[in-house]
């Protein structure tokens, strides 16, 4: 494991000093022991020497480094092989992993790779390149070891020795009729703790659970890991088993995910790019149409503001504490709408618990509120007033800002909890209505709500 | 997959049905295909009765329901199980879930527990309690298949099937000598398709990636992730093989995590409850400090306000833009705040590529800061001049709000891209370092250089 940064300086040191002096033989021995992940990495920074080093790996080491490239640099090999050469990695590829690559390519790149694919894997290219961006169908891949309900244990494990070598996994088979439909699975360990002539069908498991070619890929990857499954079969609408999803894959697209919704929380249009791979130009265009958006909407805001000029102008002070108040609203309603959106997308909340959240973030609210302004009340007696020695500030107006930030947390855990829920029910992203949504919109409401109790209290 | 909220109502009010009339026997045949973490979803809802509903399974399958369940549902049952019974459930467990549960007990409970485990479970439970919260061997199970260097494939084959049945997974076998240190691994597919004579020594892979008892569980659970393995081992200061971590748990481990770090940059101290079993309380004492923190250290931008209160009072229509430029400071600080940390977290990002992350996060303010003055200059002349007929918005104030605007964005972005890293570096977690803490720095600056150009160019 390449953990520290000094080991991946010193080791690519190594192998620039090797390349330079032509050790071809040397630089072979000391990439060999590593993982092709780490190869990987060290290729990022070897630029236009990476198919150099690439063609010094074994063959199958090789297939395994391609897959965990980067786009540009798995583009810039394939236009360096030679026919003979793309079809020996093309050979080794799982048929996913192929599937990925191709959905990267420019068109020319896809044509050469589907001319080299033997028909077999072609079809299959072809028929998964089909089915929706995001859904199990585009993740899933067709090598897994399908066994029929007659055979024995004996026969079973013939065929797996016969066929796992290009099977994804062989830890879960899947039984299937001569119409390929899918009647149970059973595992590796069941099949070595069977007798020899077990009879399949009287040892599978028949309660089998099954995503179909259409359905989100976050949803199978969540099924995946609530019932601890290695692998996940995929049916169409007949039931008819043409896949299964890997634990591998599903952990991925749950880490993709996570990011999804993290970015879309802070107002970032998700990519799919690693931080620093993304260009300047790409960042901007993710982050410039909401910060546009939330920005103009700030108008309101502003014409709240100066609807109540005449009474800012009468008391001076409140001006000073409307930062700390649209701060303190925004921050409440960040914290319930996170907790909100996760719970719902980790399947924890869903639209028919809308009446038992409000309810518990109205008591939180409430415990909350009371807290912030028993501490702001003490604080602007104690600083503002007595140590900063700024006397308009009067307990009147602290009385003001106070019952303020009660009315303002309340309302914004109410809107923060609230609006994911309602959002999804509606078929929004629920990600969306996040923080910086929802802080705008508390700004607005904690105004008109600061200028009603001045006006009130201060009777200005 | 009970996917659907009116499936799973629907079985509930049959199961409810059948035990009121007592029908325990058509009760279990409707239980016995429905998979463990099904049954527990549903004993959630059943209170007091899941002990009734819990005698009715078979004892594999109860406990594997046992492990799903919340833990003072666990509890109740605990409590409610005759000697016998416990220990009848305890020798279903695996190792690293009873220790999972036994975390959870009152001492009480755990005693019992203890009493009831065999002494061989007793010694590994007490061990694997020693490893401190999070660490790699927290999460492992000490029940995997171990091999000698010396077996051949057929004796491997046949210590698997004998063993097998205890283990956690069968599907990666480590290969140790007599003083179990770690020697290599081999793939259950690599067994099964080796020749029965083959020497376990000359097959297995001795570039072994492991973990050490002490490593943070995270780390493992991206090791795990980043190699695609099916289970990671793990090992101690001497390099002796005492446990695996397997990709189930490394799964949870990464969405705790990916939880974690979304409750962090929310302003929420993390806690390990879903969202709707935390009480009022908990959630309160989980919101409150950082609300507190955040609400006091406004301060300083109330004295910043009260320092130029005669400046606001000349133009008065300054202060209605306040709310506009610090929610567009704190957007821009959160958007690159957290793109940082979510690629800090992947392992994306080192210190080592500050400087980096600095310099792309400059050209992206800019063109940012540019974009979003002159979309403002044209709305507030179009707008708030012309549409809403305020005369106090000149083309100079109109300049002081956009240049202000362009650095604002700056310092954002780069105080929001650089914080987390130097916090990182210093040992400090880096998601702290997010969308609330930011802001409240932004808001500080923003106003700063609000005032400064004002000065400039309005001449106050």
């Amino acid at each position: 494991m390449l953990e520290l940064e000094t080991e991946r300086t010193e080791l690519l040191e190594k192998i620039e000093d090797l390349l330079e002096r032509k050790q071809y033989a040397q630089l072979r021995d000391l990439l060999l022991p590593l993982e092709a992940q780490d190869i990987a990495v060290l290729c990022g920074e070897l630029d236009d020497r990476v198919p150099l080093v690439f063609r010094l790996l074994p063959k199958e080491q090789a297939a395994e480094v391609f897959v965990e490239l980067d786009s540009d640099e798995q583009e810039l090999l394939i236009r360096s092989f030679s026919n003979t050469e793309l079809k020996e990695v093309l050979d080794e590829l799982y048929l996913d992993d192929t599937v990925d690559i191709v959905e990267e390519m420019p068109a020319g790149v896809v044509k050469r790779i589907l001319q080299h694919s033997d028909p077999e894997t072609r079809k299959s290219i072809n028929e998964i390149l089909k089915y929706p961006e995001d859904s199990a169908g585009s993740i899933m891949t067709t090598e897994f070891v399908d066994l029929k309900e007659t055979m024995t244990v004996e026969d079973a494990l013939k065929r797996i020795r016969r066929t796992g070598p290009d099977k994804e996994t062989i830890n879960i088979c899947y039984v299937i009729d001569d119409r390929r439909h899918l009647l149970g699975y059973l595992s590796i360990r069941t099949l070595l703790l069977s007798e020899e002539d077990d009879i399949i069908g009287e040892i599978m498991d028949t309660n089998v659970i099954s995503a179909n070619t259409l359905d989100d890929q976050e949803d199978v990857a969540q099924t995946l890991n609530k019932y601890d499954f290695l692998a996940l079969p995929v049916v169409d609408t007949e039931n008819r088993l043409v896949g299964i999803v890997t634990v591998d894959d599903a952990m991925d697209v749950l880490q993709e995910e996570a990011t999804e919704d993290i970015e879309k929380m802070a107002a970032i249009l998700p990519g799919d790019k690693p931080y620093l791979k993304t260009g300047v130009i790409e960042t901007w265009k993710a982050r410039t149409p909401w910060l546009m958006l939330l920005m103009l909407s700030a108008t309101f805001t502003g014409m709240i503001l100066t609807h109540f000029e005449n009474s800012l102008a009468a008391v001076p002070v409140l001006t000073s504490y409307i930062p700390m108040l649209s701060g303190t609203g925004g921050n409440s309603g960040t914290q319930a709408s996170t907790a909100v959106i996760r719970a719902l997308s980790l399947g924890e909340v869903r639209f028919g618990d809308l009446l038992r959240v409000v309810w518990k973030e109205c008591r939180v609210a409430l415990v909350c509120g009371l807290c912030l302004a028993i501490a702001n009340f003490a604080k602007m007696m104690a600083v503002d007033r007595w140590l900063l020695g700024n006397p308009s500030v009067t307990p009147a107006v602290a009385a003001v800002v106070c019952s303020t930030l009660v009315g303002t947390v309340a309302c914004a855990k109410l809107v923060g909890a609230s609006l994911p829920i309602l959002a999804e029910k509606i078929g929004f992203d629920p990600a969306v209505m996040a923080s910086p949504f929802i802080s705008t919109i508390v700004d607005a409401l904690s105004l008109l709500i600061y200028f009603r109790f001045a006006i009130w209290i201060l009777g200005i």
